[in-house]
């Protein structure tokens, strides 16, 4: 028996599913099913969602859960008529915030995930392109504009962790490969040490590393023991000589990188609209 | 008067965020400063937060808000003691899943955004690689693997939005620019032919793309009025003779583009952990 659990929303969903799961995580054991319905925004659509419930709860044989942030009460109303265990966030947290706040719920919301700070989306969006064209070395004479660089080994997680900042935070992420060069001369190139305060460390456990690597170039002297040994030994000595602060990557999420990062370094998550 | 709204968690914080500011978003005249306290996972922890937020409060003349995600019983009970009005999520929704599952919450839960799921994470990881090493029409031979191929004019929202279904999601997503050849001939190349069950188009209204445009080459012929519109004509008239289901961008952020094409292309949520 497996159960079905809806993520319903007025808008992307993406609400909906990060609180679902992250309340679901808390049953290692639980096996279910995920559907996620976005723009459900019309009484039609709510009641085309509720007939779908209600068709999966009867093929499942158990009642599907559902999680939902509809900020409209007339639809919510609609969706609770499902036979499920519906739970929306508005429903139990609107009412306080509005008697917090004085203030009534406005007619027509911002979007939660929407671009209705045009400001500070166009800021992610730029990040994003700063992290790609700053990926891997890229264009080291544009680390003026940087908020951050991350150093460390090849395939240690540089790129998704400054990809994630830049499309969730609008921080400007570059990133940069330690390699040969470095681990001879044991310093940092002239462009790093320019911005030495904002460099942060990245490492991997070597077996970690050589499996990521393996995955990738199978049998080459990149994925081989010695090589990655060397490889994290010769970084972790250039972090440590050049004071520059560094995280483990190995059992880390690029969410949990990325919220490590930022708390360390006190820089602000500008525009997480 | 400003409002402080901390989003506090025992692990990213992303989840308080994103629930914390998709509440905020109700309420369209509130301007508040937003801190994100993440990895409170201990009374002392606790305590400390609760020191910050009582002297927040003090510093504001007005008590703050706290959206919170803590798993553990104890820490919610400390945090509620600050003098703030305290929102947990878990507070709220736990018990009624609980019951609902007749399962105990694990002693040990899967973290929400971490790596618990290997599989899952691996693959987002993966789709992020692919995205970049496949954006821009950077590499038509590898469209074997891809989920999806975003087709459209240069900076009409192709980059973010595959990045975006990648790292989110899972989604291997690559993105191919119509250009010249393409509007001259009216044809697609051969690779995407191919292909022509993975596309999807992107278009964006002629003053956005001419704004975006200006901001990257200012005062160029790709910036221009003329050519900006010769181009999204020419893509629209494309997608049209072949098919192509399209988005238009215009108002739309890469969380709503990605939902979207999701929901129209029926692609699977695969690794949303």
């Amino acid at each position: 028996m497996s159960r079905t659990v809806f993520f319903l929303s007025d808008q992307t969903g993406v609400t909906a599913e990060t609180l679902g799961r992250s309340m679901l995580a808390q049953f290692v054991d639980l096996d279910y099913h995920p559907v996620t319905l976005p723009f459900v925004s019309t009484p039609d659509a709510a009641r085309d969602a509720v007939d779908r419930i209600q068709a999966t709860g009867r093929a499942d044989g158990v009642r599907p859960i559902v999680f939902s942030t509809l900020a409209q009460g007339d639809l919510r109303d609609i969706v609770r008529g499902a036979d499920a265990l519906c739970l929306d966030f508005f429903a139990a947290f609107l009412t306080p915030v509005s008697q917090e706040l004085s203030m009534e719920v406005s007619r027509t919301p911002a979007k939660a995930h929407g671009i209705a700070d045009k400001g500070a989306y166009s800021h992610r969006i730029e990040a994003t392109h700063y992290a790609l064209a700053n990926d891997d070395g890229g264009a080291t004479r544009d680390y003026e504009r940087a908020d951050l660089i991350l150093v460390g080994v090849s395939r240690c997680g540089k790129t998704p962790t400054c990809l994630y900042l830049a499309l969730q935070y609008g921080i400007f992420a570059a990133n940069y490969p330690l390699a040969d060069e470095e681990f001879e001369s044991g310093r940092l190139p002239a462009a790093l040490v320019k911005h030495r305060h904002k460099l942060h460390g990245l490492t991997i456990a070597p077996d970690r590393l050589q499996q990521i690597r393996q995955e990738r170039k199978p049998d080459s002297r990149y994925a081989s023991a010695s090589q990655v040994t060397f490889e994290l030994r010769a970084a972790e000595a250039i972090f440590q000589r050049n004071g520059i602060p560094y995280l483990d990557a190995t059992e880390c999420s690029v969410e949990e990188l990325a919220s490590r990062i930022l708390q360390r370094t006190g820089l602000e998550r500008r525009a997480n609209v």
